[in-house]
């Protein structure tokens, strides 16, 4: 069944990825970003790794070349009447080919959220833009479904860093729980070492108690870090990559670490290097969203999955890097230093990510292969990698 | 020890008395406050039982009466340079006998927040108000004690409606949870019922990330519905008084039961009344309150109490109420409406509170004598009952 898509923070790193995904499988797809992501990298002078067009350039290119349409709406989705026009029909579109409103989405995909830990805490500032972004983007959705489209299902991207490092097993959102002698079931305990991932734990509260409240029906998908940038649809034209960020603040560890590698960088580990996380391909994020999409949470459901493919150790990331480093003829060094972040750095970490799979994921790992597939498209923009861009020793926390 | 004491909502139900019974006892007291509160009762038209003066005019008959000085500042807590400056100085007092500096507090009574769990449920406006100002409050407090008081004592007025209405019994706070064979201790799982209370929970969230963070020292007490409006302190003036809401947004129950059975109006019991809370007279919010800041939380600890003395179900408050009534010669009709909240009418609750009594909290009950002293008042101000004031038929939810 063709889905008519509603992509918040479609200019994003995953946002920009899943609209062309879509859109090549013949959705409708309608993508809104404020550049909020855009425009703090440029305030904080952390570069990217190759230019990026901007969302209206890529969508008509993508047009171009694939004849299909992806509308643009720009805008600041906080503004609660921005985000009630999309569901109400008031909006203007900023790029389409059709003008015409496509109807009120069956499927919102919900990214539209300040995503770095680091940036949360770097100052107070920072600090309110996260929380007041990310909750109040999620409220006007909640607001905006309950007042016109409840039945429409979100497919919202949570992190697995709600959960933090607890001493039980994690399990896929819920926990059954025992308490002399009687027994309930509740969201699993979550407690997070960011203020970003707190937000999101904040967002966790939100819409559970709106699906509670309202029979909405909402996925929330418990990442891991994303690596890798390269998806099926970009091979379509090179402009039509996602961004790239490999600073510390926007960066992931895995897409760093390979810049590292290319430019000569000593890999930064960050304290003993223990902390284990679950990492996952950015072409399985795609699967992700649409196999949730496909299969949608049931009015009333606030269904969760965690969203990870394998578990890693940051040594033992450090190690792939160097070993497909050397490999390919690069001197890789490893280089310890003081943890920015206040976290375990050795610690109990199992948790369970079946769910995806039941329904259908076919996950892709990080191999040597695809680890060398990431450093031959990296080095190919090897003179644009400023090393004061890769550490400038930013305190946090 | 004499207590540097700021109050933040200053001007509230709980925060005007908490600034006279604390100046009473000599500590140095500050108040601040933006008036949200009275300016959101006129803009819905939802008068007071009697006229408050202004903050400032309060500050100064409490002044003349007593010859104590309530430092008062007037303005947007959700302003992050207005909160920092109470901790660096840089502030200026609207009202104060000594206008220098009082220095940076050692105690922080947090009421600054929008109070009312309908109010944040009326419209997406009101949804979006209850969320930024409390969360962006709560994160501004967090972030000037991280950066100029780490050691200051924080004392916040959560919600025992955080926790809703679990299947198992409700400890004070945390929860130890047994999980195949492996033990943690976590924040006793909450979901509450209404968006204000969910903003409680997101402030328990922030603040248990913060306290783990920087070593904050935060008591988070969960309060039940408060009624009374008579303090030690308010009898020095009849001015004095707290304000009192008897409407459908911001009165709390017995407070509106009382006012209802005084002016002829039937008792509103919504659903089948089964709806069971824990209760607390005014006048044990200032011991709790006073009790918790004499003997602190540790540095790095959030603190958890439970702030109720009793539970009471809707329909046992409803009988009390007509029973006093009766005795005192009043006419009292229990009417049932349908309940305009999504919520269990029947379930199990049993909430655990001994923790305030353990540090010295000496309860009072509301007997049938308490809610005579409280129809006796209330008589008072007869005359000024708006019978559209008590019920609007407001819907939310």
């Amino acid at each position: 069944m063709k889905m008519n898509a509603l992509i918040l923070g479609g200019d994003g790193y995953l946002g920009w990825p899943t609209a062309m995904h879509l859109s090549m499988k013949g959705h409708q797809v309608t993508v809104v970003d404020n550049y909020m992501r855009r425009n703090a990298c440029t305030e904080l002078d952390v570069g990217m790794l190759y230019p990026l067009p901007t969302l209206i350039e890529r969508a008509k290119i993508w047009h171009e070349k694939t004849g299909l349409e992806i509308k643009v709406v720009i805008g600041d989705l906080t503004e609660p009447e921005l985000m009630r026009s999309l569901f109400n029909g008031t909006l203007e579109y900023q790029w389409a080919i059709d003008q015409s409103y496509s109807g009120c989405p069956d499927t919102v995909f919900h990214y539209a959220e300040q995503p770095s830990a680091p940036y949360s805490l770097l100052n107070y500032k920072y600090a309110n833009k996260t929380l007041s972004n990310n909750l109040l983007v999620t409220n006007n959705l909640m607001f905006a479904l309950k007042d016109y489209s409840p039945e429409t299902h979100v497919v919202h991207i949570g992190t697995m860093g709600e959960y933090g490092t607890p001493d039980i097993d994690i399990e896929e959102g819920w926990l059954d729980i025992e308490h002399k002698g009687r027994r309930d079931k509740f969201l699993f305990p979550r407690q997070a070492s960011s203020l970003y991932h707190t937000t999101k734990i904040m967002d966790t509260d939100l819409m559970w108690f709106c699906v509670r409240m309202w029979g909405l029906r909402i996925t929330d998908l418990m990442q891991g870090p994303v690596y890798g940038f390269e998806t099926e649809e970009s091979k379509v034209d090179d402009r039509l990559k996602t961004l790239f960020n490999y600073d510390e603040i926007f960066g992931t560890v895995i897409n760093r670490f390979v810049v590292q590698a290319v430019s000569g960088y000593p890999l930064t580990v960050y304290g003993k290097g223990g902390q284990t996380r679950g990492y996952l391909n950015i072409k399985d994020t795609l699967q992700c969203v649409e196999k949730a999409a496909q299969c949608p949470a049931k009015a009333g459901e606030l269904r969760i999955f965690n969203q990870i493919m394998e578990t890693f150790s940051v040594n033992e990331l450090a190690e792939l890097t160097r070993k497909t480093g050397r490999n390919l003829g690069y001197e890789v060094e490893i280089q310890q230093l003081e943890n920015p972040r206040k976290e375990a750095e050795e610690h109990y970490y199992n948790p369970t990510y079946q769910g995806l799979q039941e329904i259908g994921v076919e996950p892709h790992y990080l191999t040597e292969e695809v680890m060398a597939s990431m450093f031959d498209c990296v080095s190919r923009y090897k003179d644009n990698i400023r090393h004061d861009v890769i550490f400038k020793g930013i305190k946090w926390g």
